[in-house]
């Protein structure tokens, strides 16, 4: 299993992501995504967007502005509440956020709690200013929101979005307008988000910009239970824990009927189901490191009744980490732009006026990538990153035997016509071993080597990443061959 | 042709895009993408990234932050020079962007003036404020970038990106190191830029948040000549217009080899092939509405030695207008960053040192979706969206005769098994001739009917937006022919 190190040294030296500007010294909170990087992430978010939009054929994709005006994000709560809470040493300045201080101190969690609780806490705890020793001031809240202003005068007040749900709210009515007037109605938004953090950490787990994919699912209360086919999961397993167990490393496998039966609405089941499904079956996460985490009423957003963490275990980032959230915000979101913009957001289905509830599918997507390389990745001398072959950033590599006779042209020839089609790589440099090595590192799948055999009319050899196993296939079969075993329709032990 | 009230209202109406936030009253210089417009734009990245990544296989997608610290924008030479001149009025206290004031007193064009020539000229044209007619006082220099900082702080002072080229020069020696140490290597970049637009206008043409699709290519000035198939080219008619012709609607035919002959390095006349490629054979721009245009020294940036636009007439927009551009940028952005961080950005290609220089071809995305709106769209009573198929939103709609007769649930099961390969819409809703003008008006290229024959194992129609001729189609064969139809690779007449 993959250390931080290990996760981050696979990252900077084959091209993922790294810390961006390092050329001016760093820029703390903000990575950049390499070659590598930049095409798992695309794929990813292509898988995603197959898997949730195609959940119902209401569901869409739009993009939203980054930069929001002060009366949107007032109106959201934003300005009021979007806060952490913030100490700052009295001796050198040095600023901390307070949970992040009380929880390293005491091993403990210490979320929703007061700027005087807070206080409280750290006196009796003792903390002091991990740098200097120094004596910590009291603790105030610090507005995460990037603030800037728009337009030449400097009168407008804008801030930088710190979620991408406000999109989606803010072009509802339109949307409904424009499409079918029907519910549910799913406004689909993958797109940059910023949070101005006091102490990003853990790699890409906390950074300051970063990407989201979020599905806001507009519906009618009391008609959504009998649009989503709950029945056809009700049996399907949930690896779940409960509130009470977050902090430990467990998870139940409970019958989604099982957490209807204790009060789960069955369309929030359903919505469950589907997103394990999309972790487990097109992710390749393993059962074991995956599960929903139940947040109580302290530590969810007040208007979230229903919330649920997504999470996969990471020895890299120490345990089960958040990599996604369902969350049932109630018409909160609607009821709030309605009476900041005094516009009405309910809308007329058929006959019958109805003022939508949400459910909230939202992914942190360089959490997902991070957790992508921290689950699949092998280090050591066969290093390897086992990726759903879908996703690796190289689909297949194609190799010359050696540098002469021909073969170069004929593997040219050959990587022409599958770069059409797939991501493809051409490598010709040094012993075919080191090549394979070089493509299991970085998780290509199926590697192509041309050979003598081949200018014989005997085909090529296609090796296996996992099993390292190699067949041989004729040329003219191996675009629909690898078109199957890219897609994940077929298995290469079937090939054999 | 599309005038600027056409494209915007079927902006509007069909979902494409609209002014953001109109919730709180607007927010003047940014747009949102609504459905069809975010699959349009993704299916013109798509297109984007296939084709200018094809041109060499050591061209690579990357992704970098949007937000920047000062000192990169400092050695950028965004801090100082990146600026319009802003005039305001000592009246009424409203402020201008003061070539823009000038253009629409004069209808001529004042690019590259001091704040002292300006003065003087709108003194000379007795230009007043167009809102109140108070005088105007001195112009002066208004930074386009929006500043923001980083951190609780308040001390880390740091800017949006203007463009995304900043990430692209910040991460090339790494990635050269991560890469195959081999020149050209092109770096691209699809994100998001901003300009805080003193009076932004005309739809998506000067926003204020946009997005650029941009390849930064990284070359040795003394070999790129001999690494670019330029003979293949040679003869190829390049379509443009000189410096001195650029406010007129005119474009000449001349062969690449002739731009040459003229003083052009032979690589940027084979670079200006591909795009002008990518415009008329990919994008199905049609010749007439396509030129290059020549800037001239007092217009273009200091450190680009050569600098064409890609300009696209738009009655829309008023004539050609600037989608793109191919910039020979020299060495200005390496040595910069080098003389800033004072770390080498020179690097070993074999034996040889080598201090590269960056050709950039830069393209707007929402300029270059307005365009395919504009170009494409017939208003009327058969309005049409003539989109090549592989761009359109929907890429085929399937539609039941009649909502009887067993006719909607077989074509909800062709619906099922289509969308899996493409963008597919499914519709019952009014007269099939409605459900044809609507999937017309969109753009989506291809309609499937399922009717009574079909049933009786007769196949389905497929339909032709844009000769609205039918065929009879074997279901079987439905998704190849699909697929080749949408891929380009297949014209509809080839089938009847």
């Amino acid at each position: 299993m993959a250390s931080y190190e290990d996760v981050m040294s696979l990252s900077v030296r084959r091209g993922f992501l790294w810390p961006a500007v390092e050329l001016y010294g760093g820029f703390a909170g903000f990575y950049d995504y390499g070659h590598n990087g930049a095409l798992l992430r695309r794929h990813w978010e292509d898988a995603w967007l197959e898997h949730f939009l195609g959940l119902n054929d209401n569901y869409y994709l739009i993009d939203t502005t980054t930069i929001l005006p002060h009366a949107a994000l007032k109106a959201s709560g934003h300005v009021d509440h979007f806060t952490d809470l913030l100490v700052t040493c009295t001796r050198c300045g040095e600023s901390y956020r307070a949970d992040h201080l009380l929880e390293d101190a005491t091993h403990e969690e210490h979320e929703g709690l007061s700027a005087e609780e807070t206080d409280a806490r750290i006196k009796a705890a003792g903390v002091r200013c991990p740098k200097c020793k120094g004596e910590l001031g009291p603790s105030r809240p610090f507005n995460m929101m990037f603030p800037l202003t728009v337009g030449p005068t400097g009168k407008d007040p804008a801030f930088l979005r710190p979620e991408t749900a406000q999109g989606a709210f803010l072009n509802f009515k339109r949307e409904f307008e424009a499409l079918r007037r029907r519910l549910p109605m799913g406004l689909a938004i993958v797109g940059r988000a910023y949070r101005n953090e006091i102490s990003p950490r853990q790699g890409t787990y906390r950074m300051r910009e970063f990407l989201q994919a979020e599905l806001q699912i507009f519906f009618d209360p009391e008609a959504f239970a009998d649009q989503v086919p709950y029945a056809s999961v009700a049996d399907t397993p949930v690896r779940l824990c409960w509130a009470a167990e977050k902090n430990e490393a467990t998870a139940h496998e409970l019958p989604a009927k099982d957490l209807v039966a204790r009060g789960l609405p069955s369309w929030y089941a359903y919505h469950m189901v589907q997103v394990q499904r999309f972790y487990l079956e097109i992710l390749h996460i393993p059962a074991d490191r995956f599960r929903f985490a139940e947040l109580d009423e302290k530590e969810r957003a007040f208007y979230n009744k229903v919330h649920f963490d997504v999470q996969v275990r990471q020895d890299s980032l120490g345990g089960f980490k958040e990599v996604g959230g369902v969350h049932y915000r109630t018409d909160h979101d609607l009821t709030g732009h309605e009476a900041g913009s005094r516009e009405k957001q309910s809308v007329t289905v058929g006959t019958k006026k109805v003022a939508p509830h949400v459910l909230e599918l939202s992914f942190g997507v360089d959490r997902n990538v991070w957790a992508l390389l921290a689950t699949g990745f092998t280090p050591g001398e066969r290093a390897t990153l086992r990726l759903p072959p879908r996703l690796s950033p190289v689909g297949v590599a194609v190799f010359p035997l050696v540098n002469k006779d021909g073969l170069p042209e004929r593997a040219e020839s050959l990587y022409a016509l599958l770069r059409r089609r797939f991501t493809t790589f051409y490598d010709d440099a040094g012993s075919i071993g080191k090549r394979y090595a070089r493509m299991d590192e970085i998780g290509t799948a199926f590697c192509v080597t041309v050979d003598h055999d081949t200018l014989e009319g005997r085909g090529v050899t296609l090796r296996d990443r996992d099993s390292q196993k190699q067949v041989r296939v004729a040329e003219a079969d191996l675009p629909s061959r690898l078109e199957r075993l890219l897609a994940g329709d077929a298995a290469f032990g079937d090939l054999a």
